[in-house]
């Protein structure tokens, strides 16, 4: 799977970063993250197919994580979008795009599902497990924690060679199903197949000051993707307006052991210096990574 | 004054277009019709600011028209725009707004007024006369006429001279007042003023098929403001959707005797084909110019 950022600025957008969205291509689906004005012009330079895109996830309605929403509902319809979008997010989400759809007397040829979600709810979507709950923003915001399905392991290829069990329908059988009988004997299909591999494990979270809840759903997760909206010298005023410097970032992903950080929500006054936060998140978890609009990152899973 | 034309697109942006937003430029003013997804990011390539705009002006509440409004307006008010924000459109528009302030918490450091405009009304507007006109979409559409005020003439300097009045502030009081006294006696300025200026006239008319409408709103103006969705060969698809193709465009400005016509709200799938368009036009109004993004036209007023 890949992360495909679309845009990785704060607040507003500037000639460098657009506002926050950020995509999940997966073989089986894309997903996008917040979608901010102009998030589908910024597709019109990338990969991604509005048609494509299956679920939004919003973390919170601030403008600059929702405004892209009803432009990009549109003309994914008009891109002969036809399957269902289903889109989680904050109450409120659900009255407003249907105030907007029906002022802009808006028709979509696809069935739209808002999904207004609640804190510590676990959600079951398209084969993943979906997590939510609140962080620590000056406006009611959520976090998502994204697992993917345990993998059944290997097959014991040895052992069954062992009792002459032919490779062939048998073998799938032994994959799919809890028993399998061969020359008039029942067997355990789990005493044939190796460990089983954990599922991906993700957390998207939305803007923040440090909190337990970030650590939550962040618990050893291969990928956490948090806000970094300032860099050190401007610690007390980050926490004045609900947000996080890129070395708290770092400290949640210290304190969560996830495997890796990418940093976004990177606020416009640090253009032609952003390296330093990078640096400063560094400092505390080796592997940070602060993204870019059009960057992208591929990951197992 | 200036028309720099921020989005000329249909529908949808692509690459080479932006959907509907153009800025008349004054050195009193700055106006804004229409404002599409992503206005503001246009602006940041041009030379508009936003906390200078202090009226804009909706045809229609369709969503390429509309959707970068609760955009502008967030960032109006963080880059320091503190002075009164008018919007004049359509019925809708101040319930649509005040939902999206709401639902998003966002707090403006300025006083906005909404005006929803009613057909065959006239408004006066930081000293302009604006006429309004319901026109022919599939959605309730307007068009704009906008008339300066007329300049009075220019001093007759040799009829003065005759008369030994002096210049200073005398010639002044003429200019500004009706009446003036020299010498004990009472003079009309009437009397020493050459034929007044007649004021500027603009017509920026919305998404319509040709009407009568358009025409009265474009009565002999210095400039038309008109949609060309479509080429000729696209006329009768151009009428089922509500919209026009360059060449009515044309005979409207033709019709309404309209000094020269500038075309928008160019459909995506004539790129590298446009200048159809605006040969299609010329052929009936010679003063037809097809506008580009971040292209402006200067005129006088």
């Amino acid at each position: 799977m890949e992360f495909y950022f679309l845009g990785t600025g704060a607040g507003m957008p500037s000639k460098q970063r657009n506002v926050s969205s950020i995509a999940l291509l997966h073989p089986k689906m894309t997903w996008l993250f917040d979608c901010g004005e102009a998030t589908q012009h910024q597709m019109l330079h990338s990969p991604i197919k509005p048609r494509k895109v299956s679920t939004i996830f919003i973390t919170h309605l601030h403008g600059d994580h929702i405004f892209g929403l009803p432009g990009f509902i549109s003309t994914r319809a008009a891109l002969e979008g036809t399957t269902l979008l289903t889109i989680y997010g904050p109450k409120g989400l659900k009255e407003w795009l249907d105030a907007t759809l029906r002022v802009t007397g808006t028709y979509l040829r696809y069935p739209l599902d808002i999904i207004e979600v609640e804190a510590s709810r676990t959600y079951e979507h398209e084969g993943f497990r979906i997590t939510v709950e609140e962080l620590e923003h000056r406006f009611p915001a959520f976090g998502y924690r994204i697992e993917g399905e345990e993998e059944k392991g290997a097959l014991l290829v040895e052992e069954l060679k062992r009792l002459d069990i032919p490779s062939g329908p048998l073998y799938r059988q032994i994959k799919q199903e809890p028993t399998f009988v061969f020359e008039g004997t029942e067997y355990q299909s789990a005493d044939f197949l190796g460990a089983p591999k954990p599922g991906v494990k993700i957390a998207v979270l939305g803007d923040t000051v440090p909190c337990d809840n970030s650590i939550r759903l962040a618990d050893q997760v291969d990928l956490l993707i948090h806000e970094a909206t300032f860099a050190d010298s401007e610690q007390d005023h980050a926490g004045r307006f609900g947000h996080s410097t890129a070395r708290q970032a770092a400290e949640i992903a210290v304190q969560a052991q996830a495997k890796k950080l990418l940093l976004t929500h990177i606020s416009a006054r640090y253009v032609d210096q952003e390296q330093r936060l990078e640096t400063e998140a560094r400092e505390v978890f080796p592997e940070s990574y602060l993204m870019m609009d059009h960057q992208s990152v591929v990951m197992k899973g």
